[in-house]
């Protein structure tokens, strides 16, 4: 429990909610007649309404970017390091829109929400989602709250990803674009580590086809080790090393397949405390839009032409041990950028902690970033 | 089906047995009374007895190492590239023997056993055991073939590691150690993939705590998500962007989680097929022997120290894009042999086939490997 907020926390923030009644056609060739967005606002949109920032979040993260619903939270969100006053997306003088993606399992509409035509939770029935599709809810939230040009669209990971399509599908409405650890697609190793996830899910035996909700279940193990290979491919090698080595748990080794090692009791953890906190339908359907995400595919695969007529500046950051989105997958969106005289700025920062780092409090990526925002003109 | 055997290869084989009566002490503590070992032998061993090669496998392959049990064979054994008449492991000099490890389930004494004492089979009461118990059962069917010494004990992967800890336990009793792909202990990172592994089987509804025999089961998903994962662990990136790319099996994305990418079906594939040829619980035992493998353990954390009483010349090769077992750990080797003043060759080989490496026909591996063999005197 705090006894005191931090100073340079934005502090107590509670969610909002807009539902939206007009269709929406996504890529999958559905239509959704009606959904909600949960989001949250840091600081105060200017009269101009020029200082707004949209957050994209990642995988498995939501709307609660930062500071704190109670005093009693035991964490912030889950961007604190970047989100806040003084901090490089500073909330004195931004105004931060944090929305939780369509198809997530935090408040907006997704497989956890009743289904208007069955009365029952949509589960398996929920349409998967592209990112394409999330920028487009995303626009119409900005329609709703009067912004009408974003100053920075901002993400990591998959957040970045939906910066990046932001600045190819609404070239004039951000004047900054964002894009940090990620990656213009997946390669095949990304998407076999997402099927290996995928596959553990919707075998397990508790998952019944997507539809646990209704058989009181919870696919338990499947999404434990979902959860646990994915944490595998955000640490790097070296962060995995200093954070726990050969260290044995009791100190020697016991013969048996129990945890032994820190390493496995630490996975164990993760993987187990996720359960409790996501739903697996969306899980499944984040990392289909993972998968799909591809803005070059329409262009003949040249990412080059699908950036041409990108109108945003861009700053483009990656982590030298991140091997999930290496720096050479951030450096192809730089060369495509490049390639259309784009205005670019590229930051490869060394870091230990892998994919994790960018959520990481390291100095110079910090500085880095802020230093990006500084320079933006409201 | 054959019509004639390929004449690089030492054509059809068939394994051999022997049954140890003399008990054995296990590093978990427990005694095996007896057990069988499976093995085969290929070429001729000479009037001295000093041309015999020992291969130790890996993971998950077995005795079976070259040639064909018969011509309807659809594959010759693991290491065909490698073993037959004029290939590195060239038949025409040595006298190769290849056992199925202790705890295994090709034929060795494993869980799929029956154990004397409750005529069921052994299944999880199986003890687990470690590289250095391999290697004295190695040391002993050594014995009942009347070689005092080998002329080299080679492997790969696991199987290096093996021949690394003859060097160690034996010191005298071999003359040469062909180290290839592998490391002197598991990372952080290497235990967390086994880990993932063993919890998608020890959490199968149809493990029943290991004995899925009697149930005449199979925990089949745990299985097929452990092979799955160790897959993508075995495979380079680029290799795997060479193999599958992005390539759809339908050309076209289908928004649902049947298989869409190639790399999906080829990874489901490889995932059933291991299912109907492996048992669950020697998985287990074989990432268990993996997770403790550590030579340096009893002697301070110092690898040079645990080899400061090798007596045998070493070769020690490594693959670029092997990010399992990277050609630095191979380094780690062959400094620490080079700190005791050793002989050793070390070639990095440049592929992109990931830790697979080991077992393709690479020219320069093959070259090097069987340059390094034609010196060894007889």
């Amino acid at each position: 429990m705090l006894d005191v907020l931090p100073p340079d926390s934005i502090g107590l923030v509670e969610p909002k909610f807009h539902t939206f009644d007009s269709p929406i056609a996504l890529d999958c060739g559905r239509i959704l007649p009606r959904y909600k967005l949960i989001y949250e606002t840091y600081g105060n949109l200017n009269k101009e309404s020029s200082n707004a920032i949209l957050v994209c979040h990642a995988l498995s993260s939501d709307h609660h970017a930062a500071g704190y619903h109670t005093l009693q939270d035991k964490k912030p969100g889950w961007w604190e390091t970047c989100i806040g006053p003084g901090k490089p997306i500073d909330t004195n003088r931004f105004f931060v829109v944090s929305p939780n993606n369509l198809g997530g399992c935090k408040g907006s509409t997704g497989p956890t929400s009743i289904n208007p035509d069955t009365n029952k939770p949509y589960g398996p029935d929920f349409p998967i989602v592209t990112v394409h599709d999330w920028v487009k809810t995303q626009a119409r939230l900005g329609d709703i709250l009067g912004i009408s040009q974003w100053a920075a669209v901002i993400g990591g990971s998959l957040g970045g990803m939906q910066a990046l399509q932001w600045a190819i599908d609404y070239p004039k409405q951000l004047r900054h674009c964002v894009v940090i650890a990620a990656a213009p697609r997946l390669t095949a190793q990304n998407i076999a580590f997402n099927e290996v996830a995928r596959q553990a899910i919707l075998n397990d035996p508790e998952f019944y086809a997507g539809h646990y909700y209704q058989h009181n279940a919870i696919p338990r193990q499947g999404l434990m080790l979902a959860r646990m290979l994915g944490h595998i491919t955000y640490l790097s090698d070296t962060a995995m090393r200093k954070k726990f080595g050969r260290d044995l748990r009791e100190g020697k080794i016991n013969f048996g397949f129990d945890v032994e090692f820190q390493v496995e009791s630490y996975l164990r953890y993760q993987g187990m405390s996720f359960v409790d906190r996501f739903d697996a339908n969306t899980y499944l359907l984040m990392t289909k839009a993972l998968d799909y995400f591809d803005p070059a595919y329409k262009f003949d695969d040249n990412l080059a032409k699908a950036l041409a007529q990108v109108y945003a500046k861009f700053l483009v950051i990656s982590f030298t041990s991140d091997w999930r989105f290496s720096p050479a997958r951030s450096r192809e969106i730089v060369k495509a950028l490049l390639a259309n005289k784009k205005l670019v700025s590229y930051a490869e920062i060394k870091a230990h902690d892998g994919h994790d780092a960018f959520l990481m409090p390291i100095q110079k990526y910090l500085q880095t970033f802020k230093m990006y925002m500084q320079q933006i003109e409201l």
